[in-house]
């Protein structure tokens, strides 16, 4: 048996590299949804399925399926996957590895012969990273029946329309808001962390509890500028020290609970010469937590504390809201099965961890009880070329996944949405 | 008395008005050294002079002199005076309010026939600003004997060389580093304060005690980039929120003493993304002290914290030195002539301040005696059109440098370099 899943382990990984090739950029990996290098791993893809005995077809949203029916044809399926579009100058890891564990499942299963009490629905869902237009998690959405219309309007930077764009694909545009999967009795996806945490405690395979929902923010200060030389301290109004003393602020407060995180990734001043005293500073905030309410609490605590700061520098704050976007907190039942399984399988206790990056598993969980694992990757690098993984862990993960999938039962997990 | 010193600071504010108008820009005041502009300006200079009796010449490397006589033909002279280059977009008063206040004093002695027992130097420079060529200073540089023979071959942003300017201007390139002035018992400077400290304590005049020296420093701080929403905040080598906490770090430090300022002007950081950890900040820290001990002291306690902030923290910092200009501490003897003046004249007890920003007087110091009153300017504004003085506090300042001319003594004055 775990000779098998070292063969199916080193297949998959083999096949990673050869996904990595489809790409629409020479040079780098770069995948975008409905494009050519999408169209090429679909493709690619429904070769493997097909050679695994399975059927498999795109939907209207250009995402890939492939049934492995049980002992009753007809069952109750349980559905297993991620994305197979990427980011410019990606990885080869993000999305990929999930979809490709689903097909290393089935075949674990069918090179015996064994059936389950329930189906496998294997999916390679089109997108799910949002690089070619302004929307996220086109395929789940879809899938799950969240897809709005409006967004087949949306344009690429090229001015096609994704209605243009499913139709060159060989999809029926007018056909995608009509989707909804059927039948389905629960969704795991196999992921990358895209994080450091499980490599900081040598650990290889985590269960993610939720996947967190962000604040984003707009913040700036406004102050006055002055000569560097010729304004002594105390008669400043100085835009940039202000937003020094905020940046710390959002630290401290990320740090006061745990995963609790919050981040500075941009920022800007004017005038922005060596000497002057800057008149205007210009920074983002991007605020997770895997709770709402702990989110929420942060935000509202951090409104308050950079006012009461800038009203003691005298600068002006203005902060507007960006983006907002609820957690997921994974299926409970999932939960429970997937971290017996790592611990089966793994022969360790089983890393329990949020997912600070959003993935298909959160609009999954809207439609069915659902639930993630993460694979270790190199340094928590992810949307980057170093991405990577090892043999060994992908091994881990794909044995965690199969311990699931063979002791799953579609009657334990109850149907419906579970969230926070 | 009074009603002359009014009459002649209105006719004062009436030619700074006029001078305004040379300009190389249309539409705006940008006058730089040896162009079109400052050669107009030098010649209604010449021509104000002649209206009051003065014959007046142009120096080898564009500065304008007239001679007031004393008592004696040849006694040494009290040099009085500014600069008449301005920066792009400029204020009226940076510099040629110094350079119209000397001919008012002579005016003011003139019509009335009074000959003191020292002469009176008149003097506009021709270069402060250091716009147009890399180099600043060089009116008064080349005044004093410290002009570098290696400046003439800089050239300006149209590849025009500083030894082409000079001979397009009239001037004998090769007689600049032969200048050297003569007979000079003391230079007096009457400038825009270009800070807020007059005017935060409602006082028109200041007497400068001493003008900053400066260090600059380009500091890099590298951390490692992550995903804003996978790595946990204790994971994190966030090279912003170090940079942040040196910011404060540098502000606390000149908070601590009186008359130290130091400021960060520019910041940047990599990749700049609202959902990526920041891996590079790069900011630039400027450092003025009245005094080279206060400043050295300085940098050696911040060098100390910032690097013991990026150790704490996990990031790697470089400092590089930039910048690095000395402070010169006016003369006692002008600063006390200068103090009693304003006392006399104002009626109040004189404000004393150092100058955090750099002016003739720094370069006329290393070479005789030297002095500077600051008029109070409309919220520290300069290098900017919205640059201004109050006629009131331009009589007022006017006044106090017609009262130190008449008691001024050239045998009171210990003649040399007096500095820190």
């Amino acid at each position: 048996m775990n000779d098998d899943v070292a063969a199916l382990a080193r297949r998959m990984m083999q096949r990673l590299d050869e996904l990595a090739r489809f790409s629409d950029e020479e040079g780098k990996l770069t995948r975008l949804y409905l494009s050519k290098a999408h169209a090429e791993a679909a493709r690619q893809f429904i070769v493997w399925c097909n050679e695994a005995g399975l059927d498999a077809k795109i939907d209207a949203a250009g995402n890939v399926f492939a049934r492995y029916e049980g002992k009753e044809p007809g069952a109750p399926a349980l559905m297993l996957g991620s994305h197979i579009d990427t980011v410019r100058d990606a990885g080869r890891y993000d999305g990929n590895l999930g979809a490709l564990a689903a097909l290393a499942v089935v075949e674990a299963l069918a090179s015996r012969g064994e059936r389950l009490d329930h189906a496998i629905e294997i999916v390679a869902f089109g997108d799910e990273e949002g690089v070619r237009f302004p929307t996220t998690l086109t395929g789940s959405r879809a899938y799950a029946g969240l897809f709005a219309r409006s967004a087949l309007g949306q344009k690429d930077a090229d001015g096609v329309t994704m209605r243009e764009a499913l139709a060159a694909f060989g999809c029926d545009p007018e056909a995608v808001t009509a989707l909804r999967g059927r039948n389905i009795a629960a969704f795991v996806e196999l992921h990358i962390e895209q994080g450091p945490v499980l490599e900081s405690e040598d650990v290889a395979v985590g269960v993610v509890t939720a996947i967190n929902g962000a604040s984003r923010f707009h913040a700036t200060v406004k102050g006055e500028a002055g000569h560097a030389g010729a304004v002594p301290m105390a008669l400043r109004r100085d835009a940039l020290a202000a937003a020094a003393e905020m940046m710390l602020l959002v630290e401290q407060r990320a740090l006061s609970e745990d995963d609790l995180v919050a981040t500075v990734g941009r920022v800007e001043i004017e005038p922005g010469a060596v000497n002057v005293i800057p008149s205007e500073a210009r920074f983002t905030i991007d605020i997770r937590a895997p709770r709402d309410e702990q989110r929420q609490r942060a935000v509202a605590d951090l409104s308050k504390r950079l006012a009461a700061a800038a009203a003691a520098r005298k600068v002006e704050l203005q902060m507007t809201q960006t983006h907002e976007a609820r957690a997921y907190t994974c299926h409970p039942a999932i939960v429970a099965a997937l971290k017996a399984s790592v611990e089966r399988t793994y022969r360790a206790p089983a890393r329990l961890l949020p997912s600070g990056a959003g993935h298909d598993t959160m609009i999954m969980g809207q439609f069915c009880p659902a639930g993630m694992l993460f694979v270790r990757c190199n340094r928590g690098i992810s949307h980057n070329p170093a991405e990577s993984i090892t043999l060994e862990d992908a091994e881990a993960g794909l044995a965690a996944l199969i311990d699931f999938t063979r002791r799953f039962s579609a009657q334990a997990a109850p149907s419906g949405r579970a969230t926070s």
